[in-house]
């Protein structure tokens, strides 16, 4: 066995990512805006040795939206409280660089990565919800290729700003008076195809140097911006054999990027059901999937197509022919969604009830599951997962249940080796940009 | 003796306000980038039972700025992560609307309300540094009034998104599949002469119904707003005789937009340096002025007018004639320093070390420094006092000697009234703009 270990991170998402979850009878249905809900999760998961809390994000609401969408924590907010009152565990926000501004960005993650003493990840997206233009006073949503450019463009910039500061710049001389030395104090000078940016940041990196970046997009713009500027990459796919695929893909990418494999790690989400045996673990996921409606079922979907009504169409007809709907949103879903249609002859309910009740492999006793995610994780498909909990004690059972196993395999830490993000996901510091030119 | 209660804000600015602070022997020098040591502050001010922790910002540093400046906590990151390890008292952040959007903006503050129990406040800035356009990607920094057109409209934005959720609107009816009443859900679909922004909000309002709104600006405009919009307006005065102008001037300015004088508190600054007797004040006052240096003194002078450099002048000629430099940025202070300077035929030399060594009025005794507030009190000058402190133990020796005897003569409280902001403060929750047109 090699060196290598599971790296793990928790989904937290409050009432759940999905129509319905909040329905279910141990779920606080207040629980998307509730600190004590959070601050118990982020508990757990600690206990359980995670590498990082994740909380994902949007922009743009309807009345239609999942109900976890209408009234949430922020993200930076949300983990910036959850920083003061845990210790090892990282903590990754979701943020849009198609509606935010790299100076701030830059600072509020280099903040939370100071308070939290070097814990912070920024999950960079580009936001697929066309609507999110209208609230941030913009005539159009970026189409999907230029958001990428912009992403790109953004992303550098951040990173440039996050080494304003030499990391030995501040001297704090008492006696001589000389607090920084101004030869490592850096403006960026940035001036590109969609912002300025003079600089210097007002806040110094941390002891990781810099947050740590994940991706999220699967598109090919998503696979390539990952390869060649991203240090983590979430991910979603069914089988195996599609993890491996893409897990290759994004690993070859990066080298032709000039970066090791070992630069870029890869986290499916998984949305794991763990029961003591396997008719509890099916038991669990039953109560789940009958909390749905048909006609919720559908609204959610229509969420992947620019909220298109598919109540006008036949229930248990073949899934209707929708155009090019939702290519400029959530391109790799959308187009997954219908390949799948097509090639299994899906028809829209079993399409909608799909799409709404995710049931994943990842359900069956502990060994089954920690036998699936060794599996996944020595056959070339994950350096770690993103564990999403679809039932209310879905993370706890997780903890208790499954994570014993993985330890005792020696796959999986007992103890946190780093306090750092980075330094638990084995991932180097970058050396500031200015040090490194003079070495 | 009426019910009005006296109430306290903390100013908390890590090494300090100044360009020498962080030299004082008891200073950590890491002040302004250590959870820890804000974490302590914070719990002497809630001990202390202040109505708020008050975090002033800044967008633009150069090697000259103030050490506090070069490198600190983001306003919101921080006070989210204090929200954590504090109950009862306040969390007001300092943020730009110049340089900011404001449904960010509105999110991130409904974000910390929410996490806070009610307690999140917002002191409205419209950035004075004119180098601030550079690292936001702006050809250039508005001009003065236009920056309080940007501010009041923005605020107009994010008053409107705040009430996106009538307070009833989540039913949460597991039995029904009701999570929320969508008649209750409101877009704002506002379109402005600077923002274009349809809403809705995806965060509710917390039980204080909005964060408090700050105003911190004495120019006319800055008043103007306050009056207008603001709920408390920070200030500050050498003079019984200027405070109570100022206090009457915006109370008068309030009731003229048809508003009562106690929907505006007034919250002077004041530096107490306290001592148990008046020659141990007297010792600590000077423990802090003898570390400023003239040359840094100059620079922090320079700061006010656009990094001037002052060090070309004749240091005890009389104050140099600088035309209108500084009047686009930090105006009401660039002219009451010119004013007093002229007035009172004071040297370069003294306007540099006043500028950067203010003594204040608020040194001496317990009892002494409690008199002196008691009298600002009730003389119609201050609401409220927001502290400074320039020693490093200033906060606490306030709390453990002052405190008590305001405490005694029955003008500040001993134990938290409310457990919102809005509650302490004696501000009414605003009624939701739907609900209340329905009524």
């Amino acid at each position: 066995m090699s060196n290598r270990t599971l790296k793990l991170g928790a989904n937290l998402s409050g009432v759940g990512n999905s129509m319905f979850h909040w329905r279910h009878p141990d779920m606080p249905t207040d629980a998307s805006v509730s600190l004590s809900f959070y601050q118990e999760q982020a508990r757990i998961a600690e206990q359980g040795k995670f590498d990082l809390l994740f909380i994902a994000d949007g922009l743009y609401i309807n009345e239609k939206s999942n109900p976890h969408f209408l009234n949430r924590f922020e993200p930076l907010t949300i983990l910036s409280a959850l920083a003061a009152v845990t210790e090892k565990i990282g903590l990754v926000a979701t943020l849009s660089t198609t509606y935010s501004d790299p100076f701030t960005v830059a600072r509020q993650f280099g903040s939370l990565d100071q308070l939290s003493g070097g814990r912070a990840g920024w999950n960079v997206v580009t936001s697929p919800l066309e609507g999110s233009a209208k609230n941030f006073s913009k005539a159009e949503h970026p189409a999907h290729a230029e958001r990428y450019q912009i992403a790109e463009e953004f992303l550098e910039v951040v990173k440039g700003l996050w080494d304003s500061w030499e990391d030995d710049a501040f001297v704090r001389d008492k006696a001589s008076g000389i607090f920084f030395t101004p030869a490592k104090l850096h403006a960026l000078h940035h001036r590109g195809t969609y912002f300025s940016v003079q600089g210097p940041l007002n806040i110094a990196r941390s002891k990781q140097g810099h947050p740590v970046i994940f991706q999220a997009g699967s598109s090919d713009s998503g696979k390539d911006l990952a390869a060649k500027s991203a240090d983590a990459v979430y991910t979603a796919h069914e089988t195996l054999v599609e993890a491996q695929r893409f897990y290759q893909e994004v690993k070859a990418r990066a080298v032709a990027y000039g970066r090791l494999p070992d630069d870029v790690l890869i986290f499916p989400g998984i949305q794991p059901i763990v029961g003591r045996t396997f008719e509890e673990a099916e038991r669990k996921y039953k109560e789940i999937a009958e909390l749905v409606t048909i006609e919720s079922a559908l609204d959610y979907l229509g969420r992947y197509f620019e909220h298109h009504d598919f109540s006008r169409y036949e229930l248990d007809a073949p899934f209707p022919d929708i155009g090019d709907l939702g290519t400029n949103s959530f391109r790799s879903t959308t187009e997954k969604i219908k390949q799948e249609a097509r090639e299994q002859n899906l028809t829209l309910r079993e399409v909608a009830i799909r799409a709404s009740t995710p049931r994943g492999s990842f359900i069956g006793t502990p060994e089954y599951v920690a036998d699936l995610i060794q599996q996944w994780f020595e056959a070339g498909a994950a350096d770690g997962f993103n564990i999403r909990n679809v039932v209310p004690t879905g993370l706890k059972d997780f903890v208790e249940l499954v994570v014993p196993i993985l330890q005792e395999r020696g796959i999986y830490r007992t103890a946190y080796e780093h306090d750092t993000l980075r330094g638990n996901l084995g991932l180097s510091v970058p050396v500031n940009r200015y040090t490194a030119s003079l070495a």
